[in-house]
C-alpha cells in the first residue's frame, strides 16, 4: 500500500437490495456488491482501490447497513465522496454514509458482533411489495417450539454442522449471541446476533428452525444436531432472499 | 353478457407493484395489471371473461387495495379462485381477496371515493429498499405552507388545470374529501381522498404543491391555478412511481 501515512482509511455505511447481485464479494464475470464499490471508488481515487468488507453477504441477501472500508490517496470531503460514489452506483446500492477513520480500523477485523435478521411471511397471500424481503411459508408455524429450540445454540459452539462444507473459515467456532423472535400478524422476524457468522449459519439456522415450527423435527433435535458436528443432522438453508444484515458492532 | 342470471359477481382485492407494468388498462402491445388479469381469468373461466376496475392507475402507479370485479360462468370457491389466479400470475401483482357480490356491484362506479397515497423521501440519501415507491425530493420543502395551499383545493371544484387536455371524462367536476400530511424523519406522506380523480390529478396537485414547498410558486398562486382551469397554470406532475392507490371506499 504506497504512502499510508499519507493516505486517509474511509469507513462506509453501505445499504443494498440484493435481489440482483452475486453477493458481497468481487467475482471475474458477475455483477457483487463488492465489485461496484471498487469499480466506482477506483475510479474516484484515480487507482485501483482495496474495499474491504464486514459480511461477505451471499448472493440475494441484503443490507441495511454492511460497514466497509478503504483507504484513498486523494483528498475527500465525505459527503462529497458519499455523493459521487452514489452518482455512480445504480438505485440499489447506496452509501448512507462516509466517515474518516484511523488506520487501524478494518471493518471487518474491527467488528465486535453483527446482526442479521430473516423474515418469513407466514399469510395466505405475500404482498408484492415484500416478495423479494421474506420468505414465504404458507402454513402454521409453532413459534413457540422454534423459541425454544433456539435457546440451545446459543453461547460459544462449533457451528459445523450449521455451515458448508466448503467453508473457508479457520474454524467453526462461534459465539451466538442473542436470537430473537418477533411475531406480526402477517410475519416472523427473527434477529440473529453473533460475533461471527459463518457461511449459510443463519440461514440454516432458520431453516432448521422452520422444520421444528412446522412438527417435522423435534425441539431437542437442534441440540443433537449442534452436537454431532454433522451437516447432515440440521435442516435445510432458508432461501436467501429473506435475509438481510442489520448492523455491525465495533 | 350470457345467462347473466347464472353467473356469479366476484369482487377482486388486488395488490401490486407497478414498476413493471403499463398501467392498469388492458392494451394491445403491453404488459398491464388488467391484462394480466384478464388473461389468466379468462384461462380459468374458460372464455373470454371483462375485468371491470375502480381506479384505472398510470404506468408505474402501484396499489395497495385496487378492486375489481368480474362476471364467471363457471363455479368457484372464492379461496381456491384467488389461489389459483395468483398461481397464474407474477410476483408483483397478487390477488389478496375474492368474495362474490351481488350483480348490481360495479368496482368503478359503484365506487363512492378513492383514496391516493403519494410519497416524498426528502433525505439526502434514497433507500434502495424504497426507490421504487416514493419520489426522491432533495431538499428543503416548507410542509406547512404546502398544507395551507392544499386547502384551497378540498371541495367541490372544476379540476381541469389539474388534469391532461386529453382526458376523456366527460367533465372535470370532482370532489376533493381530504388532503392528509404527515411528516416522518426522512418522508412526507400526502393522503389525497376524492370521490374521482382525474387523470394526472394527484401527481399534478403533488407536483404543484411540491413548487410552493420549495418556494418556486406562493401558496396563493394553487387557488389562481385551479380558479383559471389552464393547465399551463399549475405545476408539473410529481413522477409515476410515488403514487399508490390505498383504499376505494363503497
Amino acid at each position: 500500500m504506497p504512502f499510508l501515512d499519507l493516505m486517509q482509511n474511509f469507513k462506509l455505511t453501505i445499504q443494498y437490495d440484493g435481489t440482483n447481485y452475486h453477493g458481497w464479494q468481487m467475482q471475474a464475470n458477475a455483477r457483487t456488491i463488492q465489485g461496484e464499490l471498487t469499480r466506482v471508488v477506483s475510479i474516484l481515487d484515480h487507482r485501483a482501490v482495496t474495499i474491504y468488507g464486514a459480511g461477505r453477504t451471499d448472493a440475494g441477501v441484503h443490507a441495511e447497513a454492511q460497514i466497509a472500508n478503504f483507504f484513498a490517496e486523494r483528498e475527500f470531503e465525505p459527503r462529497l465522496l458519499r455523493d459521487a460514489i452514489n452518482g455512480n452506483l445504480e438505485n440499489d446500492i447506496r452509501v448512507l454514509d462516509v466517515e474518516p477513520v484511523p488506520d487501524s480500523f478494518n471493518a471487518r477485523f474491527s467488528a465486535v458482533q453483527k446482526t442479521y435478521l430473516y423474515r418469513i411471511w407466514t399469510a395466505d397471500v405475500l404482498s408484492p411489495f415484500l416478495c423479494r424481503y421474506v420468505y414465504h411459508y404458507r402454513g402454521e408455524l409453532d413459534t413457540e417450539k422454534m423459541q425454544r429450540a433456539s435457546e440451545s445454540l446459543l453461547g460459544r459452539h462449533d457451528f459445523t454442522a450449521f455451515t458448508v462444507a466448503s467453508s473457508d473459515a479457520e474454524d467453526h467456532i462461534r459465539t451466538l449471541i442473542c436470537l430473537k423472535f418477533e411475531q406480526q400478524p402477517n410475519e416472523i422476524s427473527i434477529f440473529v446476533t453473533a460475533d461471527g457468522l459463518l457461511r449459510y449459519m443463519v440461514r440454516t439456522i432458520v431453516g432448521t428452525l422452520v422444520d421444528v415450527g412446522r412438527g417435522k423435527r423435534t425441539v431437542a433435535s437442534v441440540v443433537e444436531a449442534l452436537e454431532s458436528l454433522d451437516r447432515s443432522r440440521s435442516g435445510p438453508s432458508a432461501p436467501a432472499h429473506g435475509l438481510t444484515l442489520i448492523s455491525v458492532d465495533y
